[in-house]
């Protein structure tokens, strides 16, 4: 079984699959760590397309994502950037958190993102034309909320929005098992675990535990650590520095991985 | 039919030509994805001009539009920017989303949106006279209200400005039939689902589907997407990432899609 | 009957004169469009004198005004900028909206505007001295508060205060008809229903229109639009985006273009 | 009678001689426009030493100040600011509105301003002695009060404090009539005019009038404006823009005019 | 006794041990001073890998850490940052104090620390793929708390964080007599000192005194001071300069000192 | 008697001395003016040591510390800041005012003031090991409350914290009278007149009279002001520009000095 067969069972392929067809971009939404990164390059895979992945954050200049003037030899020459590269060799292009990036550097994505597909790049006086196979993909998490910042609707509008949320817990137990190669029970164990905790997120208000936690916390138990030390530091310990949160946490932990115990 | 008839029965070409005709600037107000884009492609084209389009953010500068001092094989040589390309080249320039740019960026079309119809290049040492072919069009969304950035009234009482809406539902489906294919039933549909949201605009206090989305949509139904499932990533969740509005636009759009199948 | 023959009526002509005989900078005050840049430009005729005009913003620096050393052939030079030229030459020197540019952009301005009269450019290590021809220039719209902006009183106080105000009807019933070519009837029609307008600015709190959104109007009409059409596009859809004060603009304007019928 | 005469009766001239003779810097405290300028020219005469000035303002940097390292010929130049000009030519540097300097452009100070009467150029890895003749001199207006900008009591502390005011009547109409040749009726009614307002200035809350704004208005009278236009256009009109206050202004000074009219 | 034995007795070790054999990012967390530097250079040590340390501050970019475009000869030439010297060296990277970075830093670490193990350097198109022996770790004090800056949810999550706090008494009181050569009743009064005054943090609000200042107080006794005067210097003064709460921190200190007087 | 005997006395200079020879680093409190500086220069003299003094500023850059890349002869050269300069010549790098600087410029002195005692060229690729004579030295005034700037716990612990204070009244009268050339009596006035005014300083929240200002008064009286002249523009003056503060200062001024004519 490989990671690439997680999404077999979910409609996010086909609909993914049309936006591309249709020359149409796509955003993902959904908690941190539910897969978005995988999913992308899964279809990169499956589609026969490269993958050009750029985070995003405050710094990013529309000139990071486009490309620059630089002085080569004496000569001021103009160097592509990632997405220029992804435009012209037809690749998938992927702007993980785009929530993160400046208005300003979002900008340059509006004429991609319509009817026009094409690259305005005004410093090098040069329209550049998608090929049929380039795609453009931005990702967020929408629990992840902040008061500064906030995607425009008009940007927001351009995209086919694919809502994507943690694996079920068969699924996810798979997962575990594949990527750590702990047991089944213990997988199945931590998966309960984490469902336990994800729900009390409404209470707590914190970033629920992704899968990507629960696997290395297996990886730890299958280097030796004790099922409670490797919970309490990938699961637990990334959630708060609150210590009365902590306890709390470390007991609904506790009772989830007994729970898990049985079948569910 | 072509997209450049739909703004034939609209009294918004005429005024367009006044002001081209009296060498007069123009400003484009309306909702996002009405249509204003389009627009001024349809008038460049009808009036036998090129367009440059230049999507205003906040990070671009003055330089940006009007161009740079750049040092090309050991001299400092004057580069032009698109708006000083657009004068010089006697096209229309179309500043998208206008509303977005720094102000100290604005003060640069003053003199070209007045009697003097010129440019000053102050770090050029030069002034530009503008030709009679050249238009100056900018374009921002009233509807969108955000408390940092307003154009000031001496700015916008440079401009004849043309107020857009939505198309009218019989002309929208048009739209919708002509860019995706999809029969004529199915683009009714999603018109009226369309304008059911939007007369809840008011209540939600989001930016309504524009005909873009509807575009997507059906394109996706093209493909082979449930309309139930188009209508979910293309109208709905870029609306809104809140669960309890969620659910209540989907009531909303499928009530929609319902009464669209009755002719209105 | 040219424009320079608006102003001949006013005092502010000879006031204008003896602050130049007297070596004194002028600020002119005054509402937004009521003919600031064009009574420096008839100044400047009457004087014989040309005029460099310097649209202000937040994003000038003192080197925009005064100049800056530039790369040119491997050499560093100092390039005069349009402030400096403007002393040099002997030229008016007009800084539009000055309340828009940042304080230190101003504090150059000080030695120039009092009994020094001298330009200090520290940078290329230069002091320059203005022949008796150069004249500073400043405007800005008192009406126009604004809690962030306001000229410092060492700064008011080196300035001969002129302030303007709109036209008087007759006089800009004649500007319109001399810009625009409509005839008197539609130009008396049109101020009368500006000025039912400016009456209703205190309660409305937006910038009144101005005699240049008159003019547009007029042109408009000129080039074959209905009245009503005009005065919309080029004097009420600048004024508010909202639609309940929008209403209330156009009775007030309606029932100004049916009084202004009769002469007044 | 020069206007160095100004100063012969006050203590400022002996303070000031003290503190050169014994090596301190001068601290200038006093509403806009009583002559601190005037005051620190009409010392540098008196010592024989010249004075460089620089005006304070937000953008200033310790590089403007001090000097900075240039590219001249392909090779990096230190080139002296006007401050370590003043120090190595041992002048009189006077810093105007110091308090509107930004506080790290006045750390360099810090070294001149003590015993250690030494300038540390870090960039230039220079340390200058100042010889005995140079001195430093700032001054500020301390009823200009602004919440965002104050000078830290250890900058203070470094200096001697010259507090100035404006002149007395007798001396203050010698002046105006000295610097416009109007008559010494005149003068007396402006200076009257000046000092009913300057009276009323706790109430108004502004920054009172100059001797400046008187000399300019007597300029505009001898060139022919009539008392009340030459004081409204230089006096009252830079005061407020507030037309209510406006109105008790003009009010007040007609009274100042009249009563100004026998001697006091 | 060597430092390295101090972290013998803890889990610490075996977890760091696990983290690094399953190629796990480490996240340590814990007080000012307990020793997090020292564990990270025990760590290093005991596993053979050299240590790459970064303190993390405000103005650190991206480029501190990457690396950046230098011009070296007449060319530009890629320069490698400290965190592209560690990744292609296969050391172990602590970025000290992480939550003091700016975010958009932080950005290229998540392709580091999730199961791509690789570094994006955009701006020299390249991608470095981390050997085995490379592990990243970050740290930070979690008691720390300021309202500006949080560590992100996706960002924590990508760690197995550690936990640490200070010495057990006996423990630390061997660190303050290895490092100071004190004799073990007076590094056993600091210690009981230190910690009367860490049970009072919750009244006081401060940060607690670390193993650093009982080391440094010890080595000024070596040298000659008093034990109070060295605990005031040390451990007291840096806690607080508010006069009231000195006080009361001398008398628990003073209290502290007697008490260690008598084995605990 | 020369200045370096103003501090015999103390326990400063032992507690020093031995944090020299511990290779501790020093932090200097105390108030304005109490003779921090002059402290540090007279350590370097008995310890023989150079001192490199360093004031700080919002605007220090860290490469203004440590040296940055210039470019010399067309070769990008690397050029030692002044930090890095004292530690390669084992002098002592006094950071006047180190409160002031922005926290990333401290950062770089995190591994000198520890047991690494090493400075880190990161853009250099550079470790540079302290020699046993380099010794660090910080100073501020923890009475000059900000709200924005505090020096952070994990900074202050590094140091060894040396508190001072304004000098006994005869020790200061010493000092007065050695640098101006006063007669004791006016020095005893002086002193008496500062702590009647440091008395008050809780009442008005101003930073008290350093012994700078009262060497200046001395200086002052010795060139022939009248004492009151010479307290007011040297003592009260700086302190407050409220008018009404100014009174009362002035009346607690002269009966210090009155009061001071009697043996304390």
């Amino acid at each position: 079984m490989t990671s690439d067969s997680y999404f077999a069972g979910g409609g996010e392929v086909e609909l993914f699959e049309r936006a591309f067809q249709q020359h149409l971009p796509v955003m993902l939404t959904g908690p941190t760590g539910c897969g978005k990164t995988r999913f992308v390059e899964h279809m990169g895979s499956l589609l026969g397309r490269p993958v050009v992945t750029v985070s995003c954050h405050d710094d990013i200049t529309s000139s990071d994502l486009v490309g620059r003037l630089l002085v080569t030899g004496g000569d001021v020459v103009w160097n592509d950037g990632p997405l220029t590269r992804a435009v012209k060799g037809g690749a998938i292009c992927y702007l993980d958190e785009v929530i993160e990036a400046r208005h300003d550097s979002l900008a340059v994505l509006h004429s991609l993102a319509d009817h026009r597909r094409a690259l305005y790049l005004d410093r090098a006086d040069e329209v550049v034309q998608a090929p049929e196979s380039f795609m453009l993909v931005c990702s967020y998490n929408p629990a992840y909320r902040s008061s500064l910042k906030v995607l425009k609707p008009s940007f927001r509008q351009r995209f086919v929005t694919i809502a994507m949320d943690y694996l079920a817990p068969e699924r996810e137990a798979d997962v575990v098992v594949t990527e750590s190669g702990v047991d089944r029970a213990v997988a199945t164990r931590l998966v309960h675990c984490a469902n336990t905790i994800r729900g009390a997120d409404e209470i707590f208000h914190f970033e629920p535990p992704s899968t990507r936690v629960l696997v290395a916390a297996a990886r730890l138990i299958a280097a030796g650590a004790r099922e409670i030390d490797a919970v309490q530091a990938c699961v637990l310990a990334p959630l708060s520095t609150d210590t009365a949160i902590g306890d709390g946490l470390r007991q609904i932990a506790t009772a989830g991985l007994l729970a898990g115990e049985e079948p569910v």
